[in-house]
């Protein structure tokens, strides 16, 4: 194992597997070349493979406004479920974008994103405290009941970034429903930057953008689950995570990369590695 | 102004100007097309172009070993400045690589790399205080007799990445001949990421890479020039130096990228700026 494993890992997109997703003109995500056949067979009002030189994948019956788009990619979420291509909806919502959160065409349900290769948002913060010249992290242990990666250790904190809140309320929200950590407190999250890696799925792909946050917690502050989604929290020496992230692959799959990130802004992977410039770089590729 | 504009100052290059440079079949730079068709005209029995379908600049007099290698391209720089093709040379060695410094085939002097569109490395380190709860920056102004950029603002210390020094004892050298810093101060600079950016000029190619190091002084340490290279040491409130970079051309081209990524990761440029994906991912693009 090394760091560029875990970007290895998250990285596995390849265009040749999927076809570009076209709503009125405009390319909002990639299908698997399967699943847009399948849709275009079995749902051919609402979507087209049109068989041009680069062949993409029409929704073809998609509203004119975004409230009634979004109304009719609920209902195709529903029709999907209904006929087992997806699994049960998350009734979380996502916002439709080419690039930036801010220009939604429509919104879709968390769990049907991935089919359309959407790209999406998330916030991970990593919370650490300071003893003399040590550093520690607080490090989650996910819940064994959880639908997504069980048991695999998480940053402090880490959410999806649903439609209609803002990056500070989203912030507050899960910092207090993981961690139990106040508003006040959770304010004082520094944004630090953002990663992107773009992972493809049996049915789908993930272009995924986390938006990275750095906490200091005071010493005494220990964080408490709040809801089931965290079964423990450690506390560990920098050092002890460094080598957990480089030799296992104990973490949650993308919360390598917000630490591998974390590690080269605190100085402990310097450009003496000979990874160095090629992390930094990839950490950070244009989404497809 | 805004911050975007300094990337696009900053990455100008152009691959339909180009030919790849290539020695003994590894592409090691990139050069203008006129630059590369006078050197094959003129300095034919040491440069070919070779015309294909993909034309490329081959130096096809390059010798096995790296020393004989790094003298026949010294011999060339001279001729180059006699031709008056090249201004003075600087007596100061790059390491040709294509990727990485630790890779180099050769060594050529810092004026000539350009004109091969050589990768180049930099260090450059954002010096500041905290007072209470503001972050004051120390910012150099450049000596009105320098050769290049005089009079323009700029990073605490920058200065090239020589052959020869380690990364740490060049951030000792610059620290104390630009700034009079101790190397016990100098040693406290922490690695916190790399920037890249590829610049075209009207003869060459600059494919940079700068270090970027982030040095927290003691309140009452007052940086001093100790030779030519600086007029003047500014200490500036943080608010302020966002309102330069993005309001002004008053800082050196590459500086300004490394005061944005300085502001990106302390927190002083949020997820909220529309531009804050596109900022992210460019300071940091794959070079050529």
């Amino acid at each position: 194992m090394s760091f560029i494993d875990h970007l290895n890992h998250c990285n596995t997109w390849n265009s040749q597997a999927f076809f570009p997703f076209y709503v009125n003109g405009e390319r909002l995500g990639w299908t698997r070349h399967a699943v847009a056949e399948l849709l275009a067979c079995d749902f051919n009002s609402d979507f087209a493979l049109i068989n041009s030189a680069a062949p993409q994948l029409q929704w073809k019956s998609a509203p004119a406004t975004f409230n009634d788009r979004t109304d009719a990619m609920t209902a195709i979420s529903d029709a999907l479920v209904t006929r087992q291509l997806l699994p049960a909806l998350h009734s979380e919502y996502y916002p439709v974008t080419p690039n930036e959160r801010g220009n939604a065409q429509f919104l879709i349900d968390r769990a049907c994103a991935p089919l359309f290769g959407i790209r999406t948002f998330g916030q991970h913060i990593n919370g650490f405290i300071r003893r003399d010249s040590e550093l520690l992290l607080w490090i989650a242990r996910r819940s064994p009941n959880r639908r997504n990666h069980p048991n695999l250790l998480d940053n402090t904190v880490a959410g999806g970034l649903p439609w209609g809140l803002s990056l500070r309320d989203n912030v507050r929200k899960e910092c207090w429903e993981e961690a139990t950590i106040p508003a006040a407190l959770a304010d004082q999250a520094r944004p630090v930057g953002a990663i992107t890696y773009c992972h493809a799925t049996t049915t789908g792909l993930k272009p995924d953008v986390m938006y990275c946050y750095d906490l200091e917690l005071p010493d005494e502050f220990v964080p408490q689950c709040n809801d089931d989604e965290v079964a423990e929290f450690l506390l560990c020496p920098i050092e002890q995570v460094i080598e957990y992230v480089r030799e296992t692959q104990e973490f949650k799959l993308n919360c390598n990369l917000v630490l591998i990130d974390f590690f080269i802004r605190q100085g402990y992977i310097n450009p003496d590695d000979p990874d160095y410039l090629n992390l930094i770089t990839r950490l950070r590729s244009p989404l497809p």
